[in-house]
Order: C-alpha cells, then sequence, then structure tokens
C-alpha cells in the first residue's frame, strides 16, 4: 500500500454554484488514489444555483477528518450565492472548521474562500477568490493576505481559487502538487482541457 | 414577452461523465431566459461516472418536447461511460429520437454524439466527438460526417463537441448563436473562463 487512499469530501449546501464543485469533482475523480463524495451539513437533497438536485451525506463527527478507516481527508469547498448565508451560519461555519482542522487538504472555490476565511483558520495566510466579489470577500475576512492576481493560491495545505472555472486549474495543481505534474497533463488531456499551469496568469484580475 | 423562454433539459444516464452536463449546466444556467432542468428515462436518482448522485425527472410524452407550455425544447446530452451502454439500449434511443426530432435544439458533449448518433439523426450531417474514444464513436454511426479537428460542430440546430471540458465552448457558441457574441463573453468573464471562440482551435485532435 504504497499510496494512501484520499476521502475528497465535497462540501455542499443551497444555491452552491455547479461548477465550482463539479469541475474540480471531474478532475479529482480522475486522479489516482482519490475516492469522492458529496456531503453537507445535514445530508439529504441540496439545489444549486443551476437548479441541479445532489444527493449528499450528512457530515458526522467521523467524518469529520477522523481517520476512521485511516484516508486523509481531502475537503473541497465550493461557492456560490449560497455562501452569503452561510458565512452568517454559526453551525455551518463550526463543522467547516472542524472538517478543515482535520483534513489533510482543504480547497475552496470562488466565494468558497469566504466561508473557510470566516473559520478563521485562513488568518494571516494568502489565499484568493472570484473577481466579481472581490469587495464583499476580502471584507468578511481582512486578516487574510488576499492576493488579487491569482488564478490560485496555495498556503500550507489550503488551496484557495478564483472564479468558478478556476477550480478546474486549482485542482489539476492540486493533483500536480500530491502526485507530479504529469499526473495533473494526464487528466487535463484525457478531459480535453486547456490546463492554465501558472498560477499568476490572471487575465480576470485586471 | 420578446424572447421565448427555452426549457432547457439534461437528458443523465447512469455513468455519464460528470463535467459534460455541469460545464454545459453552468453556461445555460447563467444565460438569459434558459430554465435548466435534469432529465432521464425513468427518473429518480442518477449517478455520475464521479460518484455524484443526482434528483431526475422522468421523461413524459409531454416532456419530449410537446410544447406544453410554449416553450422552446432544448436537449442537452453528456457522453460517458455509459454510452456504452446507451448505444444498444432501444428504449433509450427511441426516447432521444423523440425527444431530439421535437426539440429546436440539441447540443451533446463527447461521447453523447454516439448516444445521438444512434438515433440516425445525425446521418448526412457534421458532427464530432471526443479523441479518446474516436474510433468507437465513429463506428457506431459511419452515415455521420465526423469531423476530427473540431473543438465543436454545428449542423442545423445539432450542436456537438469534443471532449468533456469542449462542452463549456460549445454551450458559450450556443449561447451566442441564440443571444449574440456578446451574452456568451458576458458569461464566460463571470465564470473566468478563457472562452476558445475558434471550434477549429483543436489542439487534441492531433
Amino acid at each position: 500500500m504504497a499510496d494512501k487512499m484520499m476521502d475528497v469530501q465535497v462540501f455542499l449546501f443551497d444555491n452552491f454554484e455547479t461548477l465550482d464543485a463539479f469541475g474540480p469533482v471531474e478532475v479529482l475523480g480522475r486522479a489516482a488514489g482519490m475516492a469522492l463524495r458529496c456531503v453537507s451539513l445535514r445530508g439529504g437533497m441540496v439545489t444549486s444555483r443551476q437548479q441541479v438536485r445532489i444527493q449528499t451525506q450528512a457530515v458526522t463527527t467521523s467524518q469529520r477528518g477522523e481517520s476512521a478507516d485511516a484516508r486523509d481527508l481531502v475537503l473541497l469547498l465550493p461557492g456560490g450565492q449560497g455562501t452569503r448565508a452561510g458565512v452568517s451560519d454559526a453551525g455551518l461555519l463550526a463543522a467547516l472548521r472542524l472538517m478543515a482542522q482535520q483534513a489533510r487538504y482543504v480547497l475552496t472555490v470562488c466565494t468558497g474562500s469566504a466561508l473557510l476565511a470566516k473559520t478563521g483558520l485562513l488568518d494571516g495566510r494568502a489565499a484568493t477568490s472570484n473577481k466579481k466579489a472581490w469587495e464583499w470577500v476580502t471584507s468578511t475576512a481582512p486578516a487574510v493576505r488576499w492576493q488579487r492576481r491569482a488564478r490560485w493560491c496555495v498556503d500550507g495545505k489550503f488551496y484557495t481559487s478564483s472564479g468558478v472555472s478556476a477550480g478546474m486549474d486549482m485542482a489539476l495543481a492540486f493533483v500536480a502538487g500530491v502526485q507530479g505534474s504529469e499526473a495533473a497533463r494526464a487528466i487535463a488531456r484525457d478531459i480535453e482541457y486547456r490546463w492554465h499551469e501558472d498560477a499568476g496568469d490572471d487575465p480576470f484580475a485586471v
């Protein structure tokens, strides 16, 4: 057992942005040794901003990073309109904080960065988010070292990305980080995606 | 009521490829006047190749293109491993053929082209599909004028795209076709996506 399996938990909530979650899901679902599941605070059906209804498991104590099966937890957190309510939801933030603390890696997309930032775990760290909601996101957590010109940011175990489609570039960067660039490039080729390998190449920052 | 609403039905089946469906869903879900819903042959839960479980409505006679509410039907058909069984499923193909005949537009992604082609409706038309499964797809329907070097193809009401992520470029081209290029570019900007506007710019064809 050379490679430890990763338990990728995609944390959904109502009004999440569809591609924020499922761009990275497409990438990570093709990576070796990564098993994916969709979770939410209370389980059941969650509806995306684009009206896709997803069945989720409820997060439980043992699912919040407890390595019951010795797998590494990877938390993937999308953004979307639902984050506007999320940043005021103490129960949601407490669950996210616990999961994020116990996770081996945490990946956020778009305004998912705002949710993670509200847990305080990004304070003092470099992070990014999408440009359309930049003023709002950065105002929610001023102690974060927000990077405007960045397709994605890596600081320790935290990967944060810019808006929506940037999540795919970040997910590929994550695969490259844990499995090497060739593994990421092979996935990009298989899905006929032009991966933007340079995190600083961000035409939407201007 | 200058603009007629479009009823975009995303036709899912087990083992569909996640991004094939939800890349275009992200784009079309942001276009003016397009309402989306996920459907399947029998309704209920459908599981993607990457283990995402989606709630779907069953297609019914009235949903198969009947303009009960005077909206234009747009059929969006993803590809994925599930198409291998799909091309031998007479009931599925009959339903798809009926929907596609009644639809104002039909959009397929990746090996979704093989399913549509098996209905016979692409015979004599230009179409494309993904490169990883090219030999299989083209062998399923030799009367189609398959275009290898194409990010996407348009022939009449049929839009077909190359592999997985190409569905987003095609969806943007569809928005441009029905609402103008600026509408498509605005969506691409909002999701921070570099739209490849030239359908012939296909680095994965070689």
